[in-house]
């Protein structure tokens, strides 16, 4: 009855926290997944690593590779991805990684304010919930968590 | 030798015409799909055929579900899907379906102004391409349609 | 833009004519198939061609597998599944077709009155669309095959 | 030599429990899951977690998603699915459920009085094994467990 | 509406010819795949391309090789695929088909004497048509190719 | 660097006891499944759980799809399938075992007499080593099964 | 019975136009594809349409992807990938795309003199068919795409 | 957080430790495994355990074929694959490998030189990393091995 949940999106609040909280406080047998949560790190692994590079294009282009190599992994290995919109930045990286996910037929549930419900409809209405709170995603986990008879 | 690509984002500007008219230009056998590109219809598609909603959430729920009848078809239909990204709005369901391809295992080229470079790192980094103009597109859409030997 | 739909269930309605019409009156690009709708025919089609059972199970068994030389083969084949569901007989057979074509990834749209919201629910939440006439059907699917830009 | 076997369809009679009971009985390594089976909370799953929806179509469809995110999960980790029909309620969804294991490949198991022969007839047809009784299938898992030489 | 089949198994009778002409003389828009049914030119037909062999089982193996080019991909494009077993010969290859049909989720029609029934007890629980005669596969073609309504 | 495989076939001589001990004897990381060999039982557990059929083809058929719930998850689950083929009876299940196997990509070893190798040629040609003896699969296990670096 | 193959490897000598010569003269209905064969061409493309780049590693890798967007699509659509190996050059493409097509499950057919038996071991291992003359590939073509009875 | 990795490719050099080592002194949670890296053993294993063959190519083949058990095994159980490549031997092999983990769609990471940059364009653009030391890949899997938050 366990479950692998990857945790996507916005990276400057703390919602992750509270749904992995949520989680160990209920004692669900869930395993959590999550990017590389560290922005500086996240965004300069590539030159770090590798090498650095003149362009932008091409240090953006190594790091994300990098980071790929985790984060696909992560969606492909999930029974269900949670992507949490906010309200800074453009955030594509999020709705990339829900279509991700759902061409590889994973479930996601969305994870956003009301105030998004327009530019999201799309993915909205490709997930099997769309919540506002991330104690409503620990609700539901607890829910779909309960034993089997 | 026939290609069949989707052109994805945007719908402000008239990238996809100067694709096909490109492509129209040098006679290339490529079969070009897109979505409904009429914003209004599209955002009034399931209220106008299945009836009123009194919620605006469920309003562009079953509005954005019937596009996806259409999009998420003509998507794992092509060989190649291009998506641009414009300056204006969230454009989340671009990078949504973009994210749909790579999941398919479709490849992807992206059309985008360099100054959307770091925003877009994580998608540029799963295409095969990331062009500026639709003109670079048209190119590639000969190159790769040179008769075999 | 071609599309093919596969339409299941309900053999005791004209809807299915009414679907075809319509897409004949608007010239729609789309392929529509359908089971053997002949109920005497589709029931004894096993002992017809195959030789008597003395037990009801197996004559049951026998046709049941010929038509799902058909229907399993359509559905498969299909862009589209529509699923009518009607006021008469027990229909396992339509919910079973709906299973299949979600199980396959292949979007379904269902027809239905509204008095069968509660127990078609988990079917309507993987639909598409929920329709409740033929004619809502035949708008979507003029909807989505206007041409590409 | 563990299987896998989700436990689909009627939650009114106590055809669960005998079946875990048979196969702890006799020490079988199978792990059984189940949906939730709490009819009620079930129904009201959405609304509790997500909020209160003002029409009946979109409360069933809320709820009818978070249940959805455990059975298919459940179903596509099974390696056999046993579905009971009984005589009450239209059971479309233990339908879909048999039909969605058979679009994955996954073998099932259908459990019925003789009195359904004939309606679930295409369901019977795809079916590796048809019992009337619970404690026929705890057999057929005892005999399909049996250590390899 | 038009299906594609794959005739697989005996070489040794008419049983292909009669299934052909039954298509021909009822107008069924279906495709007939076969094998390479000269047995001299299958069997040699790798030390007549690529050079002979000292060892009879690489000889054997070049030319299977060759013919599993064409076969493998026969069955992988067919819709459904017979198979004949006749009372001469070990016949393991139409044995072999069938089970790659089976492993490639390609329906199968058996077609034997019901002498063979215990031995091929397995195929023919997969097959969704056991026929004792070609008459018998030509009416499921028939019955199948019924057009759409 | 577990191993888990299928040793499918001939049941009359006591090869899998030979592999099996080969195995232990080396301490080997492998997982061995292997069909009901119990000729008895394995021909009349339909019968004997579902009750009994006064045709032989439905006694053979309830009994075959039992026995297919455990064999085709068996291949399914593994990482190779062995197939002995020996010298008595038509074992057309032990060719439709390899075929499964190879429709599924999984790959095959072969274990015959030379005399059979013309019968066995496209088996043969399928498999990734054509074995004479229970002690040379058991020598190929161990050489596959040496520690990573 | 139409095939379409897909011509990989080397692109220093005729054996493309041999074998193309070769399906014209016998009528053969087989689609051929191939890269694009222009070494210049090849390898400028990427600087050529989307830009020149200071470090040689990336200008290679633009060129590669958008050369990538033909080979890959046209190995996926292909029903057998024939691959030359020559005596010059490293060749890792053309291994690599052997590659590709082996993991996608598509045959190939290996096409080198037989001092390169070696160093070819593993690809020749995974082939149908090792041919030392565009000759005896065109033999094969023509020996599979015999009419079916 | 665990990962498994394939290290594939030359086997003259300490690159397999080295990666080994890196990982055991970082305690990251991460199996490897690779290929049977003795020449001779490996060269030889078709002979040693099936008997002589009088031609090289056949000798080559069956222990091309044994080794293919283990490495197609460890390739797809993987989730990265990396490939070095070195300045000796023609490494075909290599490369095929790489191809094979893309076919499957299984991210690779390259191992080489700067010097090999054009003859590996095409790999390297299918790789999410292109790494010059086996210390950098140790760095890759100890940034991708940060525990989730």
């Amino acid at each position: 009855m366990a479950y692998t949940i990857y945790l996507s999106g916005e990276i400057h609040s703390d919602w992750r926290e509270k749904i992995s909280q949520g989680i160990q406080q209920s004692n669900l047998d869930i395993e959590v997944l999550s990017p590389i949560t560290n922005h500086d790190s996240s965004d300069n692994v590539g030159s770090n690593i590798l090498g650095n590079e003149t362009s932008n294009f091409w240090k953006d282009h190594k790091s994300a590779k990098i980071n790929a190599l985790r984060t696909n992994n992560f969606i492909s290995r999930s029974d269900i991805v949670v992507i949490k919109f906010g309200d800074q930045y453009k955030q594509w990286n999020a709705a990339f990684e829900a279509g991700i996910a759902t061409g590889l037929g994973i479930p996601i549930i969305t994870l956003h304010s009301p105030d998004l419900t327009h530019p999201l409809k799309e993915i909205d209405a490709a997930a099997l919930a769309v919540a506002e709170t991330p104690e409503q995603v620990v609700e539901i986990l607890k829910y779909i968590s309960q034993p089997s008879k």
